[in-house]
């Protein structure tokens, strides 16, 4: 078998949407930083000096990325911990908020497409009666909301919008410039919040232009460190979103997320951040060739074998979700088979789930197709040879 | 001035309780892991299976390092993380376990000197009222807490004891073993904390000895990352220490600390503490010989103008809190002048705070020796020869 033993030289790596590796830049940045910026942040003395004026550049950096300005930006340990935090802040802002007014729990409102670091806090939240939530249902077609069913969602008690800015698995994207200007219009009070994880690198990212109070950042999406950012609208300013603290500590990031800053870490995200925002087009230009150049190989090959899911929506310019129609087909089992490439059923950050993609399953898809369905997402130094390597795995393992 | 000049060419770095430099061992580890383990844990393919190995290791090594299991420990972002998880965690099983039983609050026992990772988020639930709290003094000469006073503040609702196992600023050591004995002796249903962030890698830290259900471990003060750990005697079995989630999402951390894993980080934790364990006898004893040369050339050379704060307790090997009696000698202005050293007044995790100590004035220390206490630390690599620098600086700058 000649393609094993060929892929078995070199691995592609089709699973950009999981995890990337890191920039070569972004990780000098981070292992200069680990050996030179080691001092504490907040000791007064050179060595924390500098530790903090690296903070300070990264979170510059930043903030320029996605169009903030540095004051509205604290760094997280992740993704997870940035979308819970939202969520908590926004029940306690309710909370504080309407002591003397009612008894009514605060709302939320979301989607039945969000991550997991989304819709199981709200979730467990809801399941302890602490709030309401509405997870409004997508397009069955498209895999967009519709920023109307968003606002007619919206009740007396709604205290925040959360919708992904881009879906991992079948990478379309929501309309949230759309979806904040009709919620503000509405009602100015309900706070918005936009899991951007996916998003940045990939698409233009602006804050100002998409009008949220809340957006996540993650840096292992975007080539970065396993570290996170949330940019919170005028921080502490008159008028800015509300944000409780997350832990209660020693001071660190305007004491409202304590605890020792990992500062080579934070320096890697700001230099990751800006190369993600500053070559934004051509990055999506590179993923979105070699991902038609994907789609197009499959469809040519595969024929009315292959099924693209929300292939009409506005998607991210490197994801292709992918089902191979027939039986034995399961993305779970396929994926066991192939040894050249690394991709994805559904998504890679559910530990130890082999169930079809609760997300897939949201659309008019049937169960086999979403069970039989992979995820392919390329990225920036994906090469049109790596596709054509990765098709011929594909029809090598499900073509007679 | 040749102390200045001379100095300014190699600054010496005292102030190992703040923060360490990264082990080199350490720092290889984590920057060969960064990129050759950089696939997402969760991913079934090589890259995936790669950094699940990897982290599977830096969990044994953690484990071992003291005295526990690989399943008994989590890894989170850091100390602060860690101390409030365990605080609102123990809240919220007093919480579910209760429900029917009575109206009491949880009570929690802690000490009047621990780090304001614990102390603040205790103050916080306290001024939510959804707490009861005693923060048992310490010996106000020697700096420990005296464990029948804490067995004596047990009421029925008490859930939890949190004790810092060595204080960051004089070094006191906490009777940990013997709280948790006379403790359990008391009311077995109450669980026992330590932080023992700065214990590690100085003294023994063996989790069965101490007899404890949850220790917090901090990379950061051991050579390694700016990560953490958490241990949790017995987790997920029947009749271990309960945990709740501190987040919600992807499953990750036997879905109870979610999130992508910090694989590279992680990976240089466990040898960090895998090193601060086996040589702690080693690093101990060259710590403690420098800690104590500086002493010895202080008491030498300022006489009566210096007082060493907390002594004569049993103390880390490596912490010298000092006093310099007389006019215009604070801390935080002699710390302005030392040019070829660094050291910190009281503790440096405080961002921009300038204040005396409180750790120091919960002692028999007068206001103005609290205020003139730097606090020296040594660590691995500190010379003889460094601490002649820093007291010659000393003498330059005080005496006449």
């Amino acid at each position: 078998m000649p393609i094993k033993s060929e892929a078995a030289t070199k691995r592609i790596y089709l699973d950009y949407n999981a995890t990337t590796p890191l920039d070569p830049t972004v990780a000098e940045i981070i292992v200069t930083n680990l050996t030179e910026a080691w001092g504490n942040p907040s000791s007064l003395y050179p060595e924390g000096v500098k530790a903090k004026n690296v903070i300070a550049t990264a979170r510059e950096q930043t903030a320029k990325g996605i169009g903030a300005v540095a004051s509205d930006i604290l760094f997280t340990s992740g993704g997870t911990e940035a979308n819970n935090w939202v969520i908590s802040s926004t029940i306690e802002h309710f909370k504080q908020r309407s002591q003397a007014e009612s008894k009514l729990k605060p709302h939320i409102i979301s989607t039945t497409i969000e991550h997991d670091a989304i819709s199981l806090p709200l979730s467990h939240f809801r399941e302890k009666g602490e709030i309401d939530v509405t997870f409004v249902p997508v397009n069955k077609e498209r895999g967009f909301v519709t920023p109307e069913d968003v606002v007619n969602a919206i009740r007396p008690n709604t205290c925040l919008v959360t919708v992904i800015m881009a879906n991992n698995e079948t990478g379309a994207i929501m309309p949230i410039a759309e979806i904040s200007k009709l919620v503000k219009e509405r009602n100015s009070s309900v706070l918005i919040h936009t899991d951007a994880a996916q998003a940045i690198g990939k698409i233009p990212v602006d804050v100002g232009l998409l009008g949220v109070d809340y957006l996540t950042i993650v840096g292992h999406k975007i080539y970065g460190p396993r570290i996170g950012a949330l940019y919170i609208k005028g921080l502490l300013q008159n008028g800015g979103a509300p944000l409780y603290k997350i832990f209660h500590g020693g001071g660190q990031e305007r004491n409202l997320r304590p605890g020792t800053e990992n500062t080579a870490p934070i320096a890697g995200l700001g230099k990751a951040v800006e190369i993600a925002s500053d070559s934004v087009k051509e990055f999506a230009a590179a993923m979105k060739m070699t991902r038609d150049h994907l789609e197009k190989r499959l469809k040519d090959d595969f024929q009315d074998a292959v099924v693209f899911n929300c292939a009409s929506s506005c998607r991210l310019p490197n994801t292709c979700s992918v089902a191979f129609i027939g039986k034995n087909r399961e993305g779970y089992n396929l994926v066991k088979k192939i040894c050249g490439f690394s991709c994805s059923t559904g998504s890679a950050c559910h530990a130890n789930e082999c169930k079809p993609s609760q997300i897939l399953l949201e659309f008019n898809i049937p169960f086999e197709i979403a069970a039989n369905t992979l995820r392919l997402s390329t990225g920036r130094e994906t090469t049109v040879a790596d596709i054509d390597k990765v098709v011929d795995e594909l029809k090598h393992l499900l073509l007679p």
